[in-house]
């Protein structure tokens, strides 16, 4: 029998995985609707690769979400499926902005969003990938890509300076921004970060998130 | 005397840079409200690592825009100006789609927007960086990053197969989709890829939006 399940998640055990998973498992805490399957994509053999994943993301990659309870509508890009499933389904914003009544929050939340996308995200995983993949040994490489992750550390911890979490008034609020770049940060020991003692409102915030449970669920493995 | 101007960008001769005047003076067409002053950052000087201007953007790049408006709101992260952008001041959606009627299109156009955000944007920049400016010469890495931008081109491509822009119904609309992108692709050349012409598809969209004057003033250097 075909699953009833409003989604389907195409993903791996890897931080843009674990972005999606994260935010899925914070809003079933809220919202009873919120369900969803996981298809593990074997990176390793290449399926993401296979026309029938390129016809559903051009760009071969995990994740990519189907809303089987919106005719199937297909989103691909971790943070567009985090503000997709923001927009969709967390109608309390309690993990969110509203464009329109909070339009400067809101603003803010997608700086620290697009901030991680195109900065950790990429340079992080190019310290993995010259750390621990590449073929040849490349110390300037490994240098660059493990001082760029340093350096973008550095940035989070003057934006965490006063506040718990990146986006929202006051002390912060934690929202999807928080979510989009800790399954990056968490795995700093992986990609070759010697210590993140030096970034103390780094570590702070990394504890923060970690100890809630719908964030330790949604860093499982996928099966 | 102060400008009252609305907005002031703190910008420079990139493609980061060019996202935006692109999108200004695209918006300079349709409503006479949109002026702007340009402040250039010569990042040959590290300017964007002063305190004043980490003030502004901790992240320290241009570009940066000030809203002078809306309490001189300041927003980072060149994708995010462009929302910000098209949603204070796009009011007809002639280059962006409506989050509430218009949600499927709406989330493919950010679907875009983050898939060049953290793909072409930061593998072409680490191309310009091995190609041109790096103090070691390393094949390895030369290759690397010139295959990835060739296989991100490969995928606009897949895109733009059957549609003249990236986001919209039928063959598309001409969006901050495409603005967000065409910065870089561009600039090919510069990057070290030997030649668009296995890219039919993109090479036509190339020619079609650079057609457009206000793309051309938008990539003129700032002064």
């Amino acid at each position: 029998m075909a699953s009833t399940k409003p989604f389907l998640l195409y993903t791996g055990p890897t931080p843009n995985g674990y972005k999606v998973t994260i935010y899925l498992e914070e809003l079933k805490t809220l919202y009873p609707n919120v369900e969803y399957d996981t298809e593990k994509i074997d990176i390793s053999t290449n399926r993401q690769k296979e026309p029938w994943f390129i016809a559903l993301n051009p760009n071969g990659r995990i994740p990519v979400l189907v809303d089987r309870s919106r005719d199937n509508f297909v989103v691909f890009e971790t943070a567009a499926i985090l503000l997709y499933l923001a927009q969709h389904y967390d109608k309390q914003k309690k993990f969110t902005f509203d464009a329109e009544t909070e339009p400067n929050d809101y603003s803010e939340m997608l700086q620290w969003i697009f901030w991680a996308h195109g900065g950790v995200g990429p340079m992080q995983g190019q310290a993995n990938h010259f750390n621990r993949y590449a073929p040849e040994d490349i110390p300037y490489a490994k240098k660059r890509y493990i001082d760029e992750t340093k350096r973008l550390y550095g940035v989070l911890e003057i934006r965490l300076a006063d506040r718990d979490w990146l986006a929202g008034p006051g002390r912060g609020k934690l929202s999807i921004a928080d979510f989009n770049v800790v399954a990056w940060v968490r795995v700093w020991k992986f990609s070759g970060v010697d210590s993140i003692d030096e970034f103390p409102n780094v570590k702070a915030w990394l504890e923060r998130i970690s100890e809630r449970p719908a964030v330790q669920a949604g860093v499982t493995p996928p099966q």
